[in-house]
């Protein structure tokens, strides 16, 4: 059995970004950009109004002024003129300053007439100006690559005048799930067989976190038939589930061996989850998850999150923890990592407690479900007291 | 100015959610359950091994005994005949207890020659056994409506049977961004215009929270026009953006107006983003929301995202915050509830350190899109020193 991190750390080695795609800025939310996005303009172009108000010369705008109507500098409309002493522009925000203004009066600090308008507050230097400039300038990078875009990094870009972005292809994600005993929801069960959750499980995990998953007909207990949906191809990850445990019906590593499959690994100090499989089907990274159902899921959020972040070229592959307070008392870990499956309850100060289930059985899928983190024991950690701090996946809040 | 909270609880009860849809279990992941799904069957459907080894009687099992191998009991493949005295059936993870077995041996204290096998270790009754039902009972409900489904509730929705799952429809959610001054990104800009941003980005808002956007051309800043864009019809929920303030350039409302626009309300105490509109075009709700882009983003945060939580039938609308310190002192607030965009950085023991960017103008997206957190202050929120205790929106892990 080797660490949990060093498995994680192999395979994350073991793989590389897809490829740049080219797509419009409106398919671009969640994407992770493969090149940096530079604006192809300055924000704002020139200096523009913050308010509603009156373009005009500090000089000029004495309180008791008051200063001739010289037109209008709407945001899109700039005033063409030249302000000269004693006027005033009437701007709205957004709007260029007109030369020759310096500062803004605002209306609620004026009173207009027909032609004119009375300055009822001093008004200061440079209020109320936006410099050309300060939200960006033409060639500064905007988004760097290895970002998933995020909704606001959308109006960025738009506003940086991209209508397509260049960002890593989506990975294509096989999912194989083997066994003789399982069938597909609403398909007739064999006797004593249960119905197959794996493989659609797995495929919303990478949906999660935006892969393309493509799931591959069931597979039976059969060497010659797992190995050839295993090279049905054109995969940058194949994620197999069953058969990855020590006994007699585990055939997806004699399987696959058929096939030149090279194995780097397949036992980690690990719960629930022990037995797991990573190598390569020729030019295919094959990851192997046990076939319980928590089991596999719990090992796809330890495994294949990261391994997804690294294929999409994300810059941080880590999955995101918090921190919670233990709402029991944990005893000692043993020599396997361990993933409690928990709840999160609000605590006082904004804290969460996080209290694992009393049973933490890997066949049991509802508890699972149920939970709404994953309390991380290391390998050896000693007991905790109720209240001591715990790390912890938050699981919906990923959509796993 | 009506106060946020107040505008936040009129918009969400004017607002009912879509109706139900059937959609294939392998699409109905991040969809929002309308009806709850019961278990099809029961799981296990019978006494099942929780490990590898040998189903026999505890009474025979003692340190040194031999037993008679009788057969098998795989996973899928239940042994068919009843376990008499003396006797052991191989059996594997997940495979069926046979009548007549009472206890597991494990395999690993078992030694197995031709027809038999040795009990090294004397086994304890029931152990090692996941009894009938451990995980679900037929019938039982494993997922409520209301509930947006993760990976795991997929994975549950698969193991309980169900092939085909009833959600909420998508909310059509139609986007109109006003104005002379915008263009489309890539599109040739009109003299001293700016690049129209915020209908991408808010489309992006509204996938981020599993809403479907369409995004309508452009309206020029004509009544005529924007009432024929705005009654373009099929929306669950109309969001204009631009033309909310009380500029002269400001048409949304006097366009609406035309048609039958019934306002609620359109000041909110709130910074940024105070002119905001809420009302009925006939059937369809209208949230006008400011053309700042960083106003109407952050108005989107804070309207647009419970909205569409309450569309799709969430059981809670509430975007979730968390608790932070603050990275720096905090003057006191205004009448405004203000939304200060900050960093988040990792503090010790876990704690979040939330500082808010030195310069909050609201027309600087690019520092909206590189903050992590909306740092929420209500009105009149008195001074607050470094290290006190904040309440943020973490905007990245909403996709947002």
């Amino acid at each position: 059995m080797i660490p949990l991190d060093e498995a994680r750390a192999r395979i994350l080695a073991g793989l590389a970004p897809t490829g740049p795609e080219t797509v419009p800025l409106a398919a671009g939310w969640n994407r992770v950009l493969a090149r940096p996005i530079a604006a192809r303009l300055t924000q704002p172009p020139a200096d523009v109004s913050a308010m509603d108000g009156y373009a005009l010369r500090a000089a000029d705008a004495v309180e008791g002024a008051t200063l001739r109507l010289a037109g209008a500098s709407p945001a899109g409309k700039p005033y063409a003129g030249t302000l000269g002493a004693g006027e005033a522009v009437r701007i709205f925000t957004g709007g260029f300053v007109p030369a020759g203004a310096d500062s803004i009066l605002l209306q609620e600090d004026a009173t207009a007439a027909e032609g004119h308008v009375r300055v009822n507050e001093t008004v200061m230097l440079g209020r109320h100006i936006r410099r050309r400039g300060l939200d960006f300038a033409e060639g500064a990078e905007l988004l760097g690559a290895g970002r998933r875009l995020t909704a606001r990094d959308i109006g960025l870009a738009a506003a940086g005048n991209h209508p397509w972005l260049t960002v890593h292809r989506r990975p294509r994600i096989g999912i194989l799930a083997t066994g003789d005993e399982i069938a597909l929801p609403g398909e007739k069960l064999p006797e004593g067989g249960i119905v197959s959750s794996n493989a659609h499980a797995l495929a919303a995990l990478v949906a999660s976190c935006g892969g393309e998953a493509s799931i591959l007909p069931i597979a039976p207990d059969d060497p010659a038939e797992i190995a050839a949906l295993a090279s049905s191809g054109g995969f940058d990850l194949l994620v197999t589930t069953g058969g990855a445990s020590v006994g007699e019906h585990d055939l997806v590593q004699k399987a696959l061996g058929r096939d030149g499959f090279v194995l780097d690994f397949w036992q980690i100090a690990m719960r629930p989850g022990k037995p797991l499989i990573w190598g390569k089907l020729g030019a295919v990274p094959v990851l192997g998850l046990p076939g319980n159902p928590v089991s596999a899921l719990v090992c796809a959020v330890v495994f294949l999150l990261p391994a997804l972040a690294k294929l999409q070229g994300l810059a941080d592959t880590a999955t995101p923890t918090l921190r919670a307070l233990a709402g029991v008392d944990l005893p000692a870990n043993d020599k396997r990592a361990d993933h409690l499956r928990a709840t999160l309850t609000p605590g006082e100060g904004g804290v969460w407690i996080a209290t694992p289930a009393a049973r933490q059985d890997s066949s049991m899928l509802a508890v699972l479900a149920g939970a709404d983190a994953l309390v991380l024991r290391a390998p050896f950690a000693p007991k905790l007291a109720k209240g001591e701090p715990v790390e912890v996946i938050a699981l919906a809040a990923l959509g796993v």
